[in-house]
């Protein structure tokens, strides 16, 4: 990592449901982290206003000049030169100058000097996974967000890649079957549709209303809308039979998607964060026998597969390290 | 185009069967070429000592302070950095340090201070393209190279882009549906078996062989086997029904990878090269119907395709622009 005069800098990271500030140090350790709930309703205005008195709030007795900047990783399609968070599947429908109407918010405190970046939350997990779990001379990686969503960010000679209209890395809208499951997105047979939270509860819970034996209803005492790819991860460690296909047929349709990804992209490093990825190698096995027959570059030089461990930190963490690596000319001080 | 004292460069295309050696002027105009066929049994040694006869040819009566330097573009496998072919499919089975053995072959003519540049023919292809077909503006393209094989380059950034061990753009080996037929590259369904020339022929001669009536079979006067990509283009542009469906086909097929990659790489423009390609709309419209259901990437921008007008002399002469537009540092000066 560069050494720098800084001490600290701030992440912030905007997901459907909550927000979470943390002042975070120059190895990408927490010091201090604020996680509260975001009115989807509430007017943007109002929104940016809380961000801002959050992060008063963070540095509070820090002194300013210890701070670089501030990150921020938002969902959604983001405009990350012009600050803009142009659209949020959950959130905001519209255009959305994220940036300056903060800087605006924050103008007449000791905030109003540090730089601000925002990037999508896909791109800081890539970001935040480069910096901090991928060997010191990896340069060009792909990340894999593995959620209720499946996202993807893409580090290319050490620079987050935004292709050309910032859209770069939707890795879980690649058609992995051309005859699939209609998507929100327009197409359908996407990844997403078939490694996505919801679709893996929903081919387990659909094996079980056939009669399919398995430990995963008494895990959830019967009450089938309790599972979530966490329970069947549970079970399949238990050795039961049903999660075990589950995971295998997860990491077989990722393992087709990632192929094609890989002879395309021919990266050293493929990176999974997010909540299924936590699933570890249930689905990463499947996933890599797939990936070696389907792909012959993978079979050149082999990749290295790494599960993120920071786990629900790595958003926030990821966007704090925004501020600290990347190149100079990116500061957004609108 | 950048200024500089030079006048020309040397551009040498190593295909399967022939070597194209030419003279080629800053504007990437061909000043001077020779063609010749290459001898796949011969020995590396020999190979080489063809390539460096023929380059003291062209360049016989110019003087050599014009000359910029050499640029290699070959199929199969390449090794930019060390200036090696590490595998060629019709060619060379074992690493031949092309570079080096060229330089050994010219170091007592006036070639010898000549720096070489060596790239795979998509890369090739790709380069030529964005520097003389892709509008001045754009810096992220995606080239598709369209023959016997299905190949790509990728230009990020204005560089090309080789992944980590020189593999990345292997378009044609994407697969497009995972109980398709088998590839020699070990995987099946791979994008190359349903657009490479070969498979675009085979179904239109099962078609025939089932009993479907068109004109492709009096073009080649009842002789199945001189039916080519070419001639099927020539019937669809006479409104046969079968000429037509088979690139309605062939361009669905590659929408569905292409769509893929654009989601992965949010490319400005995609460029498409070789024989296959000058079908051009026949192709290229049901292609981008494909794209616009399965990429919500695209729909945000519209994405510029364009078909290389330069043909078959795009690789010799791309292979020439390594040398004007490489950035300093990539020279291989073994």
């Amino acid at each position: 990592m560069k050494q720098t005069g800084y001490k600290y800098s701030i992440g912030v990271d905007i997901g459907g449901t909550n927000v979470t500030v943390a002042l975070v140090d120059m190895k990408g350790v927490i010091v201090n982290k604020i996680k509260y709930s975001a009115n989807v309703l509430e007017k943007e205005e109002l929104f940016v206003h809380h961000v801002a008195v959050q992060l008063s709030e963070i540095v509070d007795g820090v002194p300013i000049n210890s701070v670089q900047g501030i990150g921020v990783g938002s969902a959604g399609l983001i405009d990350h030169g012009k600050g803009e968070i142009k659209c949020s599947p959950n959130m905001y429908k519209k255009k959305f100058p994220f940036v300056s109407m903060l800087k605006k918010k924050i103008r007449r405190n000791n905030l109003s000097k540090l730089p601000i970046f925002l990037e999508n939350d896909a791109n800081v997990a890539a970001w935040g996974a480069y910096q901090l779990e991928v060997p010191a001379a990896v340069n060009d990686v792909v990340c894999v967000t593995m959620g209720t969503g499946v996202g993807g960010g893409i580090i290319i000679d050490g620079e987050i890649y935004h292709g050309s209209n910032g859209l770069a890395g939707e890795i879980g809208h690649v058609t992995i079957n051309t005859e699939g499951p209609r998507c929100n997105c327009g197409s359908n047979g996407c990844l997403e549709k078939y490694i996505g939270a919801g679709a893996i509860v929903e081919r387990t819970v659909e094996e079980i209303k056939k009669g399919r034996k398995t430990k995963i209803t008494g895990l959830v005492k019967g009450k089938l809308n309790k599972i979530t790819p966490k329970i069947i991860a549970e079970a399949a460690r238990k050795n039961d039979s049903l999660a075990n296909n589950i995971w295998e047929e997860t990491g077989e349709y990722l393992g087709i998607a990632l192929a094609g990804i890989i002879n395309v992209l021919n990266p050293e490093v493929v990176v999974f964060s997010g909540g299924v990825s936590r699933a570890g190698n249930l689905f990463l096995e499947p996933m890599k026998r797939v990936i070696r027959k389907r792909s012959f570059v993978s079979k050149r030089k082999p990749i290295n597969y790494i599960i993120s461990k920071l786990g629900d930190d790595l958003g926030v963490v990821g966007a704090a390290l925004l501020v600290r690596q990347i190149k100079k000319g990116s500061d957004l001080n609108i």
